[in-house]
């Protein structure tokens, strides 16, 4: 058997070909951290596996929640096969509490409680950095439609709900996450790539402790720990089922 | 009789406190030129006169027009008389076609014609260099309203629509410009500011020659030739009366 095609790798992923299910694809989870968009490196070695994980864990809830996504099945322990789609070239942060890019840009401090979750786009392009948009740009530029963004705010804040239910049962808080989403052959819009610690910020209910990527982003140690830790809470509330 | 009190000093204008008018204050537009944030300087002796005659055309001009503005009247050569009025922190930019900052972010070229005008909103803030801010951030982060956001769009096409017409006339392409609205003691939302070269994109309809502030930002030579050719050819067609 030969090995298997890789059709894409990405800074946390690579995504291969599947022999005999021309729809779907293999996307294995790799131990590496990035940030910065890729200018701070880094890696610990259950990183792939853990997320994964988590991703499918989270897949799984979301579907019981009407949210449907490009998951599939697991494969091995790094390995998750995904309806094959097209990655529609905006990321979408959902934020309940601000933090990052946004409380910078703005010159406000973290923590602020929004009063309603704030749904931003960003157009995914590593040598543009991944520039802010608006809706109006979105669809003047032919971005997406207006009929595509809507849906895609749709989902998002669909998502949101279920996120935040689902992390508050382990113990955690939601501040903001970013999403992608795909079409799959029939035109059908689905949440994509992946939903884990790498692109949520999640504070400890109690301790307000960061327990993702921000551990790595802002050098505050025990990255490693935080992702199996924020696993660990997911499995023992069942996955939320 | 004392000098007038200087209440604020900008880039390209001081405004002053005017004795007896409690209302209304006095705009002097200064010879100067800044750009990237003020990180580049320039001046040319006219400046502040050939900019205080074609903002008081152009207000006139879309007074006619239905669009109220600050302006009041005109005083001594580079001095304009306005309302007072509390400045809201937006800077609201209208595209007639790609050019500037959002063609360099997305990696476009400049001179792609959109198929209907592109509002925009900026963050009025010089500390952070004025970021670009979608219409959910604006509102939910408290910037403004709903509904006073509306009634900024709705202001800006419709100066969007005098203006493309008042410059066409003008042999002038309105490629985009940037405005600001302030709100009177009565809470009404008037256009303010002012309206120039200085802040707008007009492209030459035969030749496509730059007749704005590009030439002093990019370096293009004829500034003040340019300006004083704005001006000559709003007068040449009575000021669009």
């Amino acid at each position: 058997m030969s090995s298997p095609e890789l059709l894409y790798e990405g800074k946390a992923k690579k995504i291969f070909r599947l022999a005999g299910e021309p729809d779907h694809v293999l996307m294995e989870f790799k131990d590496s951290l990035t940030a910065f968009n890729a200018l701070k490196k880094g890696s610990f070695d259950s990183k792939g596996p853990v997320n994964r994980d988590i991703a499918s864990l989270i897949f799984a809830f979301l579907r019981g929640r009407g949210v449907d996504s490009h998951w599939v099945r697991d494969e091995g322990e790094r390995g998750m096969v995904a309806r094959r789609v097209e990655i529609i070239p905006l990321e979408v942060v959902v934020r309940n509490v601000l933090a990052g890019s946004t409380a910078k840009k703005l010159g406000l401090e973290e923590g602020r409680v929004l009063p309603r979750p704030l749904v931003e786009f960003y157009f995914k392009n590593d040598e543009l950095q991944d520039p802010f948009v608006s809706d109006d740009q979105i669809e003047i530029l032919g971005i997406a439609s207006a009929a595509d963004l809507a849906e895609l705010k749709k989902q998002a804040l669909r998502v949101n709900e279920g996120l935040k239910d689902l992390f508050h049962r382990a113990g955690l808080r939601l501040v903001d996450f970013k999403i992608e989403f795909g079409r799959d052959k029939a035109g059908k819009i689905l949440l994509a790539d992946e939903i884990t610690p790498d692109c949520c910020r999640l504070w400890d209910e109690k301790t307000n402790e960061k327990m993702d990527k921000d551990r790595f982003r802002r050098d505050l140690g025990q990255v490693k720990e935080s992702y199996e830790q924020v696993l660990q809470r997911l499995r023992q509330i069942g996955g939320g089922k």
